[in-house]
């Protein structure tokens, strides 16, 4: 059993992205952040962004919002940031408090400043192999496929879970690259029987401990992409009970050290991207 | 075994959107089309359109361009029907001859008139369940299914074929219903295991009597979207060998009067509520 190590691979990326930035003689790459209301967990997120695209040397700027702000407030300010020249990408940072549609909101983002991938032009882009943007955390899944050179085209996938963040776009991914996709969801019977035939397996759900060794094939690679706290212990947890399914599976991504530190990552090397894109046109 | 009657229903649709536009007073909902070239088979497609959509009483015109005009006079005439506030929904024909990059053309169609839902942003509203179009084949499906009462959710399901314009927006409004979709394509191996296991299996890749009774669960809902002509007989044949296929099979959609009268229909209702969002706001 090999682990997918996702810290290592981030940290490589990142110092690949350092290395470009600090080689441009013109100003670097801007990432904005957008956040409504204090969550504590949407603070933290903005923080280790914020310090990550810092660290490799990108502008930015953090836009705060008041938790009961008018719905045409986060419009003006999404408006402001899509026409200001010098931001290359932008974010809104999820979930925006109150009753928003926060996927009307998302839409308004201009789909070349759409560094988190989240507008559904992005979305259909994906599926389609336009130029675009996916979703940090599909990216990074792909990239720890590519990094470990484990086949995609003609294998059989699972994914559990079918969010705009994760299962959707990874979908899309992983059918352009030739892989025969199924999507798993809430209401999937038998579960641990169409992920045993799988080559590999994607969970992302958010449900402690869910995947067990039954569930997969021997010698399957095992992505972790949940993250949520064990009633049992108390402790966040992966999808995956490690342990066990370490008996079986080839490849696995650990929790923490896996999936996690490359979503940061690939935002930051999409806005790389963006900025790259908009130099050329301008 | 049942035949799932796409010529009935599709002509039970048509007469709703009759009756609904002979109660408009005022004016009739118009649908415009684009066309390239004068390849014979669009022209066919093409005038198919515009005699149902005169039938049921609608508006529209067809916009012709000659087989070696420059990319610009398209996105002119696209431009052109994006602001003309008479025109409720166009569509260009495809395929668009020449070296045009079409989806880039196609996603230059305003998402509220993309009534043939090719664009990416409908394509990503799909998946999302965000109020838009889906390609009228899918659309046709998903009427198929309805009509004939046919459980999605928890269904598990295999498309076979993951084209822009059938396989992935299907993939995207089955997982939305909550059913459990496999997407196959051409690296996918033992396909028939796979399908074999499905309680919906639809094909869509234009290969004639590509699947026969081996590759059908006993009492599965089989859906043939291919036509293509048989190399044997020189007739036009769906993917499914129709008399192989009927006998362990519980629905089934004949080609032709299955999936392709649908079609049209679903082209038309997409028109239908193009203008009545729009009558609604304006």
């Amino acid at each position: 059993m090999k682990i997918l190590d996702g810290k290592t691979l981030s940290e490589k990326i990142l110092k690949q992205i350092s290395e470009t930035v600090q080689s441009i003689s013109a100003r670097p790459p801007r990432l904005d952040m957008i956040i409504v209301g204090n969550d504590f967990a949407s603070e933290k997120y903005v923080m280790m962004k914020e310090k990550k695209a810092k660290e490799v040397g990108f502008d930015g700027a953090i836009h705060r919002l008041a938790r009961d702000c008018a719905e045409s407030e986060i419009l003006q300010k999404i408006s402001e940031l899509n026409s200001y020249d010098l931001v290359d990408g932008f974010m809104v940072q999820l979930p925006i408090p109150g009753n928003h549609d926060s996927r009307k909101l998302i839409d308004t983002i201009s789909v070349e400043k759409d560094v988190d991938g989240l507008t559904s032009t992005s979305l259909g882009r994906v599926f389609k192999g336009q130029e675009g943007f996916a979703p940090a955390t599909a990216v990074g899944v792909m990239k720890l496929f590519a990094e470990y050179e484990i086949g995609i085209k003609g294998a059989r996938v699972v994914i559990i879970g079918a969010s705009d963040i994760i299962g959707l776009p990874l979908l899309g991914l992983m059918q352009l690259q030739g892989a025969t996709v199924t999507i798993a969801n809430e209401f999937t019977k038998d579960l641990s029987e169409i992920t045993s035939q799988a080559d590999i397996v994607v969970s992302a759900v958010g449900q402690p401990k869910l995947i067990k060794s039954k569930y997969i094939k021997l010698g399957a690679v095992v992505i972790d992409v949940g993250i949520s706290k064990d009633p049992l212990t108390g402790k966040l947890s992966g999808d995956v009970d490690f342990e066990d399914v370490s008996n079986v599976a080839a490849y696995i991504t650990p929790v923490p050290g896996g999936v996690g530190p490359m979503t940061v990552a690939c935002l930051l090397e999409n806005t790389l991207s963006a900025w790259k894109l908009k130099t050329q046109v301008s």
